[in-house]
């Protein structure tokens, strides 16, 4: 067995997942970018010695990408199960991050996988597969962004469960920073109070907070020598906005807790 | 022969169904998601013992996923039959969800089908079909949906005869979700309360109400161990809106009736 | 030779449209969906003697669905003729139905064979057939549907000579009903009067009056023991219409015949 | 040799065809629907001994089809020559039909046929064709029907010595239709009148004019014994139009003229 | 060696040209239709001795236009350069002529062609070329058409040089129209003058003035016997414009100059 | 060993880069047209002795272009790695130029490669490939593009670190120039006053500033005896603009300087 995966619980999410994952019921993780929805994931396809099948959901991805097709060899056309399809029939837990951008015939047909049917129909191959006993559907949605336009319908949305997530708490976040960047605890925590008030921008200038992946950017980067005004401006501030006056804020923010 | 399945009738649809199916009309039912649609059909086609063949409709669909496609082989082409045309020889009921999605080929490659004519022109073949004598196509349609831009057109949809469907009546409905759940008779019409709430938000922040689908979830939750609030939360208001004012409305009502 | 099809002439388009097919001219039938114009094209083939290939459109037809495509074999590519050139070569009467539906390369494709030179081009077979002389060519238009952004362009339209079509007179309407359900006369004239209620509805709320189709639908459901205001709540208000006010109004209509 | 293919000329446009065309000055046709454009080109070919090879374009047309395309077969790929790499090698004129309703790649490909260098580049097969010293280029072009959506570029309309085309004077448009339709030549005369009166309506309710083509249709329909009015109804006015005051007004000429 | 292509210097571009081909630097020719862009690169290419593979862009144009592609062969598949490919490899001069209506794709696969690297990536082969020491790329413009949505980013635009172009001064105009058609001096400056008069129109109804080639075109019809108006009507007007009132201004010019 | 690529360091990015890439933290480089991003990364793949791989970005390409693709050969279909996927086998430094110009599938794509995980999953393979330890992937932007229309998302911008770039210090730039054209340092100080001028019409009539790429090649037709007003027009003023007063403005700085 591989290794667990570093994971902080930042509620009672493990035992309601594990409730969900009982029943087989389908699971929808929310919340925004960067604040650990793959690794909640990963983590508990571990913790339930579970297959995990990731698949990074893209507007122009079709139907084919996720249940497989034809490729063409010399005896003739053969079939290559796709990522949906292997999971469904070894049992796999999969994963469609972001779902919300894939097209309208990806998110209808995972529809008779997440009903009492539990059924995968391959109209290529022309047979209809039961799910494995363990296979479960987990998808996750980033509430932020979605538009008008580009929204999960209720047709889909009501076939599953819903997990919210955060950032997690101060305390907890520089404990993670700390862990993944070998920073010791105090500077973590001095990372993650730039990071607070850079959230206070969200809807201010900023689409999204800073997201702890950032966080541990930084940490490593100063770490690796870089100094903190410096390795802050090239984790937190340059990939997150070009407007002079959110960078100026930012900016602020830095100085005052570093320099 | 299967077990039957599991199937409450509201009304008098069952006997009206057989009327239909006696004369080969072609049904579409309308009404709006997880109330028992898919279940119906299943059921009806389990009491005329016929085979069903089910297809959840997309707008990236083709009318090449309905009717069939040729694959390359090593003797050459090999025609291979989409669900609706093996529905067509084979004389099963092939039940289109949620047609609407589907792109006009799809629609209009069924008009053949549901007039005097009972035909399906399969062009890339050369060949026209006419239908097995117990063949009959079943729609869905949410009319919820539709806008002005997607909508089926009157030459479609002068071609069946309808079915109206709604969430069950608040005993019979408590019954499925004890039924399906095994929670207790009492505690399932707690929940039926709470949806009946959250469904006369329709149109006031909501787009559709609550499933029996999604009672369901919360009560296999519950038999699960999940207190009641959190798996409320879980199934019946994280899957269904991000609007922070609907789901203090939702949570004011499931405290109310479980806290 | 088969039976004749079921055909009752409201006028004298039996003799005009023998004189368009004698001088070869092509054939636009106008009219609203459900009206007949199928029929009558039927009709017209069997008492001339003349095969008929029709021939759905749909705006995702491409003018290969009509001239033809070629297949891959074991020896190579093989041409397979679509239904438009077996029409042309073979001296068959060929019917568009709902030919504004297709996109713009299906419509441009029969004007060689609309003028005085009768022609097919196959470019991708490098021939150009003259047409059969039994040929004819006939296209159906419901002038209800057309938009500026879709209609036929002039230069399509001033190739074809016109039939109007229109739903039959009550009598013989009554009649078509009677004879295609099995209906006494008396009762299918009480159907007749709600679809004239309904018909005087279009453009006030109904994009199209109730079909004769429709009737007949509704008639087989009585006739099959279905008490008659649920038949015609089936048949001639469900699919039709959601909106409230309009299905109420119908509704009157029918429990004043019926109830 | 064929029989001369009927043409009546109107002024001096066939010395100032010859004199284009001994120079092989790319031509355009300009002119309403069905007045004879078409025609003018096939007298043409015939007069100066060409082959004509008449493309109808449009706007899913490729450059492919003009251009030819690779088949697969047993012994691998063949390239087949479409239409316009035909007439560039074998010396025809080739007369691409409403070219403004092809795509862009298709308009672009004749540029270098067009200038001084007559070549035809197949980058598909890696050559680049000089044309066939008879080699001329036709285009047609309604302007009446044109946008600024849709419009040739002037990089292209700068390769074309222009032609203007109407409907024949009176006299001679009864000539016509009475030779193609063998009826007398003042009843032919009659249906010229209504012709005129209908082409004043131009622009006030009616996007096109009669064109001499549906005279002749309604010439014919009158030879083969149909009452002229029931002619005239259609071929001259249902085509043409659904809205009732123009049907009205051009019913109220009709009938002035025959009844 | 070919006979020299015939042109005409208006400045000194032919200096600046080889001073540019000298340094290898990317070349753009800006300047309206028909003023001899092509020409001069043509007959660049010829003094410089380098072969020329021009390319007429269009928006349907992909990338595997200009790169190459893959053909099925009874080996399977093979290779086939495109006209860049071919001159990157050879070291011809290659000329995109209209480069602004190519998609995107195209654009920018010769940003690493026109940058120090000089480097050419052919993906689809898994391979990188370096151009041959001679090659060079040349790109025409037309400053007339650009819309806002419709040119060059500043990051293609910035790779290259510039040369702008106009039509010649009347006495060397008249020069190139008598050389090119065989009429006198004398008759082809009366052709300048008009065109002298329709340039000035250039932005009050006409998109452009009329180019040297349409007057060469007059100018040939009047060689081979045409008459003055009636060479200038064909060649001059009606290719141009459908405008009742512009046509009359220029009919005008042209009776004043030759009535 | 290449020998070394010419780059100026402008700040102390190579050490930032070093300890990012120390850390295999992806990177972006932001900055204006012709500033130097390629360059710096050719730079420090060379110093750190890796391989890179560019890709120039562009909105055709697809998620095939970067991972790759099946090749029909005699024995089959045969597996195309495409340039990132050979990054990722290899080890070597993935550019991606311009990313944002990539459809949507493009950068999901890289979502996977920039977390923790640090996988390449190739579903067309069926496989996931788990990244060399040397592979690192970098990307390009230019701000001043980047409309709400097409940006990266928050979820791609927050998995790297950024590096800004601009145009270099006065002297610096004149260096560059001097090196790369061989012109003498005071002439190449006086172009660099020429794009100081034109950098401040930027947001006043010019998208972008003159890059120091075209001073280069100005500055390269100079030393290949082009007078210095003729070089700077070619290659400084026409590239960038049509606006006659934009024209004007940057005529008179240069001019100004050399005249």
């Amino acid at each position: 067995m591989k290794a667990s995966p570093y994971y902080q619980e930042t509620g009672n999410e493990i035992a309601l997942y594990e409730a969900a994952y009982a029943a087989r019921l389908p699971v929808m993780l929310k919340g925004p970018t960067g604040c650990g929805k793959s690794r909640f994931v990963e983590y508990m396809a571990w913790r339930l010695k579970k297959s995990l099948i990731s698949v990074a959901c893209n507007e122009d991805m079709t139907a084919s990408d996720l249940l497989g097709r034809y490729l063409l060899e010399p005896q003739g056309t053969r079939w290559l199960d796709g990522p949906l399809t292997t999971a469904v029939r070894t049992g796999a837990i999969c994963y469609l991050d972001e779902v919300v951008e894939a097209r309208a015939d990806t998110t209808v047909v995972i529809h008779p996988l997440t009903d009492h049917r539990r059924q995968l129909p391959l109209d290529k191959c022309g047979v209809t597969l039961t799910a494995h006993e363990d296979f479960q559907l987990v998808i996750s949605y980033n509430p932020g962004y979605q538009s008008v336009l580009k929204d999960l319908k209720q047709s889909t949305k009501q076939r599953f469960v819903g997990f919210d997530f955060d950032y997690p708490a101060p305390a907890q976040e520089a404990r993670i920073v700390a862990t993944e960047s070998g920073l010791p605890m105090d500077t973590a925590a001095l990372l993650v109070r730039i990071a607070e008030a850079a959230r206070r921008l969200k809807g201010h200038g900023l689409d999204e907070g800073i997201s702890t992946r950032l966080l541990v950017y930084a940490a490593t980067l100063m770490q690796r020598g870089v100094a903190p005004v410096e390795a802050c401006r090239m984790a937190l501030v340059r990939p997150l906005t070009d407007d002079a006056d959110i960078r100026a804020t930012l900016d602020h923010a830095i100085t005052a807790v570093f320099a």
